[in-house]
């Protein structure tokens, strides 16, 4: 009986185990695999930890956000920290080892459900002869090659969901009010989730802003008699001018404070600049939770079956992605070239700016 | 100053507001256009009932369910029911009157949003010479060359958000738990929400299911230790045989009796040929409720924006339309030449199977 | 080491789970008690079906619908249906059976979790010697002696949010959107709901309701300009003159037709005797499905965690209840004496009249 | 015609429009009165500014959040901060002219919709003659004399669906995640939100916690096999040893800089005490947000209801409140004179511990 691996690793997010489950189902459903689950991400694969999924482990789990499998953030195989905790930390390469371990859990290919770092991982492993097929996973959409990676419509849902929650009461006092967003190189949930909850002013990395008009901009919507304004923010946007800048305060070598997000530090500005109140809302971790939305469900259930179907036909080094309608299978290598940003001729920034929304440019 | 008049019609959806406030804020924004909003769906162009919209009423409403302009499904000025109610309809060709009451509203294009039986009605007033533009809307995702209608993605989640609530009560109980949801033509919601909520049958007017194959599926699985099955029914689901069929007893000529929907008819059949117990939900007008998704919103603002940008080129007799990551135009012509149904072979079909779901296919 | 068992019995509803943890967690973590989990109601301890419940099993289960135990509706071991099904039932009086078959557990106590139907088995079950505690559960509120059942504020939770969807979709048609909620007996339900979704009428079991003013009421909301009424009925609704009645059809003896539940009767006569186009809602078992609220959680650990006190004190024959803000213990006597039903002078009757909702009387 | 007056001060929260519906409605539909909205909370008592309500404005709000009559936090009559933004404020004392400026409005009574501070602001102008009426409205819980102020639910619904979505990404990864919620004096919301979501740990201002048992209890459950810790703290918590105070860094005059909430400054104990990663969320400005759940909307159209009959009976000084199933009144002077805050020996702390929950006591 031939046998499968799946690993999940990199920040979690809606939909993983829906991907476990239809990869799982179909390879046991429809080409008598046996399915080990790799465990806590890429650390189970160095550390030899892993278990066989059982056809009852993969069932009903479609609605559960997070993966059943865990998850590591920082376990690279190629770059794997060793030395005890607080220590500095020193970095070997274990990859060999980690090849050496997939060999012997007998699974004939490694599904790697994971984001630009694992893909980068996989891709690595792939080329040390590790046969590897990836799935495109994370709530910043910022994989190449793919419309869409799977956790982001749900990323999406629940930062509207907060938007709106913002808004009502945004409108009971004259204020503004700011929401940042996870999105720290590229700003498509930022873009998604703004538009959606009908943000005045989104803020994303690909289009850096200039202080002054975010400022003018939110004062003339208080003189044309608008209560508020909704300023949707992107962890990674950042001034034309450089000078917003998130920093750290270090107190002392082991205690440095974090001195707030770019969301605090722009309501800061805005509060310097006009007399409008300023508050802010980080939605963090809120982000990667929940259940997934249809849409990421169903996107999973094509990503994972069609998977378990490319590992079962022998196919390696490639990854499943979506292409208009159709799922369709792309190199790992081209996926992971470049981070897919947002172009800023979009059509939906253009929309964006159509139906009022400013970006922050002059 | 140039003016630009909408429509909604047929039955509404979550984002025809978002869609509005698009058209409306582009045209105004952009383009320094007056709008005019006909009431009631082709009513208010019937009976020469609209008014201006201004900037505010088109504010605030990008979350909001319905249509502000109101709706009507039986209005067609190609086939208007004239006479009394009550009494037999007689119908009359009114379309002149509607050409000439939208020439009266000194608009250069009608924005048409609605489904296949509203952009059916404005190709034919635009064969008249009145220049439409047609905004694709539909729970059902059922207008050809696009990829998705706004309005589907909302339904999707309702429908899915109901499937995992009934999911719920019954791995409480040993039974057949049934939920029939919108699709007379075409199974594509039943199909993703099915599939999203982990349906054990899904059931749709594409694949003529077989009667025999639904019980078989249902005692398989509670032979196998399961506590439920979970069926997905589109409403015009139908058997291969043809035998179970939805009718209506007419007790008398005033008073027919719908003996319930294919649901129902399906559950009697299953309590029939097994010893399950069946009960069955029909979601019924819930799916065209509520706060449209994110998803939605993005889509429905996309489109809108767009469509006024056509308008403002003159252009007409077109479709808005999504093809991949793209908004695109298509005739009006193509878009209604066929309804979008779903194919047996849509990869999605086939994901669906592998994860163990049937179609009621031997 | 002394041993505590569990029953849930009757109709599921959100919060089952969360008394379920609190029991068992409170009995092992504050008493060292084992647990015994009797599986799918009192057919379980009719069968001799049970099993230990570990401390794992008890753990996450908080949000989760439904009973990890398993219910049934009928199992009455005081009346229990021997015999085929499809053959006439003969009924049994198995209540010694399941005495004794308690008393094979090994446990000193049965927590029994269950509406009226429950607590009155439970209550004989007590009387015959079996040291019974009982935990008010429904979604129909209908328990006396004490405010709130779990599983009440859910239920309103579920169909307040249906109402708001309606109300949406309500808006952009001219018509009457009817809703009926589940309450047989009593409209509790109907009524929080219907207050909670600005309902325009609200029909209830308690307050039996003139046809005739229903139809000019909602006749006289489209004469005042308004699109749209909102009618939510409990499906135990009855009209004052008693000629409103859910029918069954008989086609012949073994497929009796169903025409209806109240809410579609109600839907005829309004369109009978108005010219207003009605839609009907039943929501069915949605309202007993999904995770509980935050109401209900807090309620059910309460609940839990004093029914497991109580029987570690070795008190028998009692019921939890909550009456204000206090967590008190009723004798189940009591609590079955009379269905807690809507006093029609209830301060809530009062504000709905107050603030324009009909309920249907002259 | 008699007229009433309406204002809601104090920060925003659910339901508060359900309340000036219900208010204005029965005042209209039940004794003849017009309606005079106050705007902007005290702020447009003092600077006259307010208008009258029509039926229509007050027509479909009951599912807004927010209030339609914007609130102000700052405005107290009897400390009214004079001198331009920026400068050293200067407070006054313009309660004659409130008083004054309320009689100009022609309205017999005013009704005060807010928490603790606008009921001591209420309270001293009903000492100045002014008649006045209060509803307890907050997301704290905190108004003495009443079970329940509106608000309440609504925030511990948002509280408890964020924990819900922590949850599960928390479960893919070994991780302390904390979230901290409002409270600064009292923990009712973090207790209810915080046994509701399930919490390992839950924080308060009315238990000073150890912060050696919290770091102690991480780490237990990370032995125990446990991959995550869910820690629920309220603003205001404090450590018995007070060491641990949330501080500002004053960077120069201008500009403090907030080090952090106390769910931060937790975080980094942890994290120095033990080996576990530690995450934290602030939900911030989310909790007084969205809809109002059906419990809220049906307390306040009872509290909105029961006042206006009030006003209309000529009563004053006196707050609606919920005492079990009732709607009482009491004075304003004895619901003000404490903070009702959350005792130590609650039966939910108690069945909160059973259940295995840690308030950091040794």
């Amino acid at each position: 009986m031939r046998r499968l691996a799946i690993v999940t690793a990199g920040g979690d997010c809606p939909g993983i185990n829906a991907v476990i489950r239809a990869v799982a189902k179909t390879a046991m459903n429809d080409y008598g695999m046996e399915i080990i689950g790799i465990l806590d991400g890429f650390l189970g694969l160095i550390e030899k930890r892993w278990r066989k999924l059982s056809y009852g482990d993969v069932s009903g789990i479609i609605t559960l956000g997070g993966t059943i499998l865990g998850t590591s953030n920082k376990a690279n195989p190629f770059r794997f920290a060793v030395g005890k905790r607080g220590e500095e930390a020193e970095f070997a390469d274990v990859s060999d080892e980690a090849v050496a371990n997939f060999e012997s859990t007998g699974a004939s290919t490694l599904i790697a459900i994971g984001g630009d770092g694992t893909l980068h991982i996989a891709h690595k492993l792939s080329e040390k002869g590790l046969p590897v097929i990836g799935i495109p996973k994370t709530i910043d959409n910022d994989v190449d090659c793919t419309d869409f990676t799977f956790g982001f419509d749900s990323a999406v849902a629940t930062a509207t969901e907060a938007i709106d929650k913002i808004h009502t009461t945004a409108q009971s006092h004259h204020r503004v009010m700011m929401i940042e967003l996870m999105g720290r190189y590229v700003g498509w949930l930022a873009l998604f989730a703004g538009v959606a909850g009908g943000g005045d002013v989104i803020l994303i990395p690909e289009i850096p802003f200039d202080m002054e008009v975010v400022a003018r901009r939110v004062v003339e919507r208080s003189r044309r008699g608008k209560r508020f304004s909704i300023v949707v923010v992107a962890e990674g946007a950042k001034s034309v001018a450089g000078d917003i800048v998130v920093q750290r305060i270090i107190k002392d070598s082991t205690d440095p404070v974090r001195l707030g997000g770019i969301a605090e530090l722009i309501a800061r500005e805005i509060e310097k600049r006009t007399d409008l109140e300023t508050r802010v809302t980080v939605l963090g971790h809120l982000q990667r939770g929940g259940t997934p939305t249809g849409f990421d469900r169903v996107l999973a259930t094509r990503y994972g079956s069609r998977a378990a179907e490319l590992a079962a036909e022998g196919k390696q080094g490639v990854m499943v992605a979506l292409q208009g309608q159709d799922i369709v299978t792309v190199p790992i290598a081209d996926a992971i070239a470049r981070l897919k940003s947002v172009p800023p001729d979009h059509d939906l920034i253009k929309s964006a700016l159509s139906v009022g929304t400013s970006f922050g440019l002059p």
